[in-house]
């Protein structure tokens, strides 16, 4: 099938999905659209995320995508089962593919999850694993300072360092601990230093990687994916600074990013135009 | 849902994919069928493989299963795309499970798969993986010993070793090859010695492991996961011995293997009764 697939986030983080996407799907075209004008949704109440979310649905709807990706843990907390039931096309989150991919690989059932303080609250990640089986340890731990870290550019730093592994320390004290989901989608920039603190025996999840690999499921499950050859090429949409967005996506990406458009969805400010 | 998930296999290989679905889905329960008395599948021609199948299907439909796992590398390659259009439950097989675990992992592009000599024959591998992407290099290779191998019994003994470090010299010569699947459900059982001999930089993927995640997938896609809280118990038939099935499901499962019965499928001997 020709058409593309449709990425939405609250801002970049969604970036480390899309880079995923691109490399375990090579054949399929991408829209990317990131809200950094109201980034970040974490701290927003439930009703405004559903209606921002709802307000990138749209805009990538009419693009005519073939499957949506909500590559944002604090919008596929909200929105997932209700964007499931309303639209035709397959919908996939970030959080159930990091939940079974941690079953797969723990043989301890210790398993924990760290993320931002709102994906933490919303418990998203241990009900998901609850669902699949009541006999885990779940041990979740907010991080708060990761995000900014990979946002200011600096994560390769000493400093860096320090502050991932102070954060991480109170989940180094749960013993038999062998399975780390990344519940955040700015975290896999933070792996490398994440691995070091947590040690050898620790696997760490990236729900980005997850997430590409259940979409391909889905996709064949679907008879979706494209089967011809062709060099696809990728759009990216942000609500915000088109400047901004393309150093970070191309800091990020492993690809060079061409096409890059601000817009407007906000539908309070294009009905008053 | 409370109706069971059926897995199939031409004999007992299926059960490290029955193994997998127990561990990363505990709450579900299994109907498995091994046509042991007509196995192996691989080297029979490919309208006897269908007609067995198709045997091993109604039997299991009868049973009122909501997902069916074709858990034979053989059976796969011949009968999925039949049976996905054919019957109205999902329907999984191993081989893609494995290949798009491949296409998440491999960081140089270059995999391997071993395999019967049925399954490297039928290239079933290198088509899932050339479906994904043209930009692999693919390296199979026929490991004929294995299987007789693992039915022995005497997998960890020297002598095994020699035998998976002999056949895998080939593969060794693959300059950069990241990794390798084990595109047979015996091997799954030889992993410690496959990786002893392949080393710390090739990844193994048992496709095994990544049929149960599959499954997980889907499941959740369709909403017929079992939601409650329950011990799951399991069925396994055998048109093959009952004491022979019972002594390798208890060698080879971690959980004790409780209800095993032996069955007729054949429908030409069913029709002559």
């Amino acid at each position: 099938m020709d058409q593309p697939i449709g990425v939405i986030d609250s801002g970049v983080g969604g970036l480390t999905v899309a880079r995923e996407l691109m490399r375990q799907l090579p054949k399929e075209q991408l829209i990317y659209l990131g809200d950094t004008v109201r980034c970040p949704y974490g701290p927003r109440p439930e009703k405004e995320v559903i209606r921002y979310t709802l307000e990138m649905v749209d805009f990538l709807m009419e693009k005519q995508i073939k499957l949506l990706v909500i590559a944002c843990n604090t919008a596929t907390a909200f929105t997932l089962e209700f964007l499931q039931e309303k639209l035709s096309i397959p919908v996939i989150g970030v959080i159930q593919p990091g939940a079974r991919a941690a079953m797969k690989i723990t043989k301890t059932k210790k398993i924990g999850v760290i993320g931002t303080e709102g994906t933490i609250k919303s418990k998203a990640y241990p009900h998901a694993l609850e669902y699949i089986s009541s006999k885990l340890d779940i041990y979740d731990l907010a991080c708060p300072k990761f995000v900014p870290l990979v946002e200011s550019g600096q994560f390769s730093r000493e400093a860096a360092e320090q502050i991932v592994s102070d954060s991480l320390q109170p989940m180094l004290k749960h013993h038999g601990l062998d399975t780390l989901i990344l519940g955040c989608t700015h975290y896999p920039l933070l792996a490398d230093q994440i691995k070091a603190v947590m040690g050898q025996r620790v696997q760490i999840i990236s729900s980005g990687e997850e997430t590409a690999r259940e979409v391909s499921v889905i996709m064949s499950y679907q008879h979706i994916a494209y089967e011809g050859e062709r060099l696809a090429k990728h759009q990216f949409y942000t609500t915000g600074s088109p400047i901004l967005f393309e150093q970070i996506a191309n800091r990020w990406m492993d690809y060079p990013v061409q096409f890059i458009e601000q817009v407007t969805i906000d539908q309070t400010l294009i009905d008053n135009e």
